[in-house]
């Protein structure tokens, strides 16, 4: 049994009213009139959710059933991988579709973020990283030290990382749900200023990804089930891969986590970097970004600044990557990320991703990460039919 | 495929010296020497993990691979559905076996509650009720309301549960991993006094279960590799069933999820409650084990107490209930209590339960629930040959 993506549904990121389950049911109930799937054929739901801290609702799991009473007595499960817990939801319901199980699944992704102020969220987001060794260090501070790590073995970066920002600002202008939408340009973002002031050196505050809230969500189901739906959308692969906690049991500058995923994601679709139509990854900071372009293979180990200068990852290059403005520019409510990425690149391989759209845009990928490189997720997607 | 379970590890449950690191790696690394299963061949983990603040490490799902540096790479996933995580992952790992995608799946369930005092758990725990209209009153509150609403149906059932928390006390004795060991008699139970105070009228502090560190770990593997293993167990059944969060949407007396999740259950495994030969249940409350009871259909609802009377839920009777000593006595770190239950249950249809095996156990049923029946977990275990 294979499963394919149907329907999807995502709220607006930004600092918005919503509470933690309108967010919920506001993207599970557009996923389902999406797919058109009623309610009472759901037998499975799953969602991500990383909290950490953030909302005082520690057990979410069943919020989807307020959606409809059908929903009542529904298998429903929260999973948590950190920032890529949107994606452990998706892989959660892959499993269980695969299995037999499920023949139709929600799948929510789903933080509110905004209920804690930047100090609150910031302390919340530090409890991902290795408590014993790490936990007194931010995850600005942990990619600002990342990121002097990288520029000590390859220069100086600043610049690209600014272009990075600049882009995903500039794409995030044609995703309507986007926090920004707003093209704000290279030099705003490589300025230090009292609008974009030194966040965790060398990291700018346009270096680094944003609070927000926000839910997206999948109908999922399984392939027997799938030719009754308008737009069917199939796993080519989808790999997840774990490393280490502690950053110093990794050579973090390799990346290494990131690199497995995407190695086995193309071996399992049978693809190499170049097939790809387009990526929607995880920039949760830009020097990520850069990393990724490295872990992904457009650019060999230390060299990701060429796939800039060159124009590969630009919406009109070879490779866009963060069509939908990325976490930079779109938002990043950690557990709806994921989820957010599968949708919107679900809806570009069925050319309905509006004006995000790219012409053949046939084989999508996605990179979703918890931490720094510890919990990895790449799927590649592709139209069913 | 079909998933087995050919090992397990459990942790002493207590108030113990361990970090919530070390809990997790002790469990898993028993779990894959018992069953002879080198970390190289494990291909996914899976950890239930409720914590909703106990602990300030909120991204774990890559601390199993401390245990060996083999375990690199491996996904391995969080799952939490409040005092059910534990199942959670069970079934996650379950999935993914019968998916086709894992062969060599470790399970870990875990808790670290006495790092917080007693108010710091109670309130961490309070979390896990529909904050909207809950959030204010702790567990043993709601289930002591939820007793009172039963006695003012039933008459009043305080000496039924005293009899319930001296039974899983009287079990404990058998247990060398419980956290009590100690049989306290019926008398101590049933009376208020100031070693055992009322806790949440009309619940005493012999009603409610403990609070614990532990863990508890599983290795399962796929049908077609169970035979090289020294023991095999197998699932005759298992079904999850959530209902709506909110108290108020549900007609709390009738139990209406778990009694859905053990109906289905005994549904899938083509048996009845009679042919049970043990059960572990969630006793979290003795209130909530008297209302399992009926849920499994050991008797009508509103009369559990005739299963207490006749003897049918003591170790001698006809079908025993919490031989462990339960969550009462045995102990209840809440994430790592699902996965308890699987172990103890798997070692009792094999024979490896030690002081605490029952002759002819054959067939073992497991229940795990989240919240006040929100998430319900009911598992039918029997040996694979």
């Amino acid at each position: 049994m294979e499963a394919h993506i149907v329907g999807w549904g995502h709220t607006p990121f930004g600092r918005l009213d919503e509470t933690l389950e309108e967010l919920i049911c506001n993207a599970g109930r557009e996923a389902m009139e999406h797919a058109q799937v009623d309610p009472k054929d759901v037998d499975g739901i799953w969602i991500g959710h990383a909290n950490a801290g953030l909302v005082p609702d520690s057990f979410i799991s069943s919020m989807p059933l307020q959606i409809s009473s059908d929903l009542r007595f529904v298998p429903a499960t929260r999973l948590e991988n950190a920032c890529a817990s949107g994606s452990a939801a998706v892989f959660g319901a892959r499993n269980a579709i695969e299995s037999g199980r499920t023949k139709v699944a929600l799948v929510i992704g789903v933080e509110k973020m905004t209920d804690k102020d930047t100090k609150g969220v910031t302390e919340a987001l530090m409890t991902a990283s290795y408590q014993a060794e790490e936990g007194t260090f931010s995850f600005p501070h942990l990619f600002g030290r990342l990121a002097d790590s990288y520029f000590q073995a390859n220069g100086n970066k600043s610049d690209i990382l600014a272009r990075i920002a600049a882009k995903n600002h500039s794409n995030s202008v044609k995703n309507p749900l986007a926090q920004m939408q707003k093209d704000v340009g290279f030099e705003f973002c490589n300025i230090v200023s009292d609008r974009n002031p030194m966040v965790a050196p060398p990291l700018r505050l346009t270096d680094c990804s944003l609070i927000s809230d926000g839910a997206a969500a999948l109908v999922m189901v399984a392939d027997d089930a799938s030719h009754n739906f308008k737009r069917s959308v199939r796993f080519r692969s989808s790999v997840q891969v774990n490393d280490f906690l502690p950053m110093s049991k990794r050579d973090i500058l390799k990346f290494e986590g990131p690199a497995e995923a995407f190695k086995k994601a193309f071996e399992e679709a049978n693809i190499s970097v170049n097939d790809l139509d387009f990526a929607e990854v995880h920039d949760c900071f830009t020097m990520a970004e850069l990393m990724i372009y490295e872990a992904m293979g457009l650019t060999k180990v230390g060299q990701g600044s060429r796939a800039v200068l060159d124009g590969t990852v630009f919406s009109e290059g070879s490779t866009p990557i963060n069509l939908s403005g990325g976490l930079k520019a779109k938002g990043h409510p950690v557990g709806a990320t994921g989820v957010s990425m599968h949708a919107l690149a679900a809806a570009q391989v069925v050319g309905e991703a509006g004006l995000m759209q790219k012409t053949s845009a046939n084989l999508g990928c996605i990179f979703n990460m918890g931490g720094t490189g510890v919990a990895n997720y790449c799927s590649i997607l592709e139209a069913s039919r």
